[in-house]
């Protein structure tokens, strides 16, 4: 017979398991199936648990939804966004932002975030709160980073602004742009190849540094 | 009894009022039912026609949508397309820019254009040829204009680029961007105040000639 203070991670790791395989099969059920078309019941088959099992782990599809879009944007942003908040002149100021926009670039061109991407806007006149969970989770956290860095490095007077947010959305629109943009419109999932990262990162420091880098 | 020959003109625009009739009517089955949601019968029904005289019209669904993304960025390019591509510099390129990039910027965030923009990107997946069609109607033709323009510039040695299609992308991107995203996502179609295009336009034309300008 098992300790019941032993069984209790046991448990509880049980417990997390099954959220992970909800939170993968409803990803999977949303971008097939879309937002409106995914039902709690297919989402409990294709994860292999009972409904309510489901609704122990989330109240509602909507919270589910917003789980499956901060994870992803946590696997993607993780990775750098301490680095974003942190960017700092270590002598080559361009250098360090086109490492950190290929980063930004290659993390958002990710096939999955891609296919949520175009769900929450294909969804977002019928259920706006989807597209605001995105927005949020994702784009505005970066924006929020890069402002933070801009900010500093004004202060520290290497860039020159009065609007750091601005400066900010202008960094990642010059840079995400036209392959996000393409990719939304062609259904194109492949990631650009290197040539390609480097033309739109390296020409979007460029045109950022020549209107912001205080001369 | 009418006499034949003067029947023609009166047959041919009961034609053009059938077929404007049809594109309304799909405009709206469109955005309100999906593209796959989207049945003939539902057009020719909503448009008070028979499904074969949508058939006169339009051989498929595919050449239906495309003809009302075409038609939509007739109306709102047309009306500042010829300006773009004959962009001088009239003693003062900063005041045209943003001049042309408000037109630009006010036309996109058209209603039915964010709708329809949402849609094409809601189905790419499934339907690349819909979104392959507004984006060669829409932003790469308003791209080819710009690059008509700057490339024209440059050459007059009132700008400094080398590759004009990506100034023109750059230029856009820093437009738009910000604007149509939140609108992509929040769902959100009333076009922006005054203020808010202002402060678009206003920053994003002095970003670019920051980088583009020869001085």
């Amino acid at each position: 017979m098992t300790d019941p203070a032993a069984a209790k991670p046991t448990s509880e790791s049980r417990s997390v398991r099954k959220r992970r395989a909800i939170l993968d099969a409803a990803t999977e059920v949303f971008l097939t199936e879309g937002f409106a078309g995914a039902s709690m019941d297919a989402i409990a088959t294709a994860a292999g648990v009972s409904k309510p099992t489901v609704y122990n782990h989330f109240a509602d599809k909507q919270q589910l939804f917003e789980q499956i879009v901060n994870d992803l944007v946590a696997v993607i942003t993780q990775p750098f966004y301490e680095q974003i908040v942190n960017l700092s002149d270590d002598g080559d100021l361009a250098k360090r932002l086109r490492e950190l926009a290929t980063l930004l670039l290659k993390g958002v061109m990710q096939p999955t975030n891609l296919r949520l991407r175009r769900l929450v806007i294909g969804e977002a006149s019928r259920f706006p709160d989807l597209g605001r969970a995105y927005e949020q989770h994702g784009p505005a956290r970066a924006i929020a980073a890069w402002t933070t860095a801009f900010k500093r490095l004004a202060n520290e007077g290497l860039l020159r602004l009065h609007d750091p947010a601005l400066a900010a959305e202008h960094f990642q629109s010059l840079v995400l742009t036209t392959p996000l943009n393409h990719a939304m419109f062609t259904g194109d999932d492949r990631p650009p190849g290197a040539p390609q990262l480097k033309r739109y990162t390296d020409s979007a420091v460029d045109v950022f540094l020549a209107a912001y880098r205080n001369t």
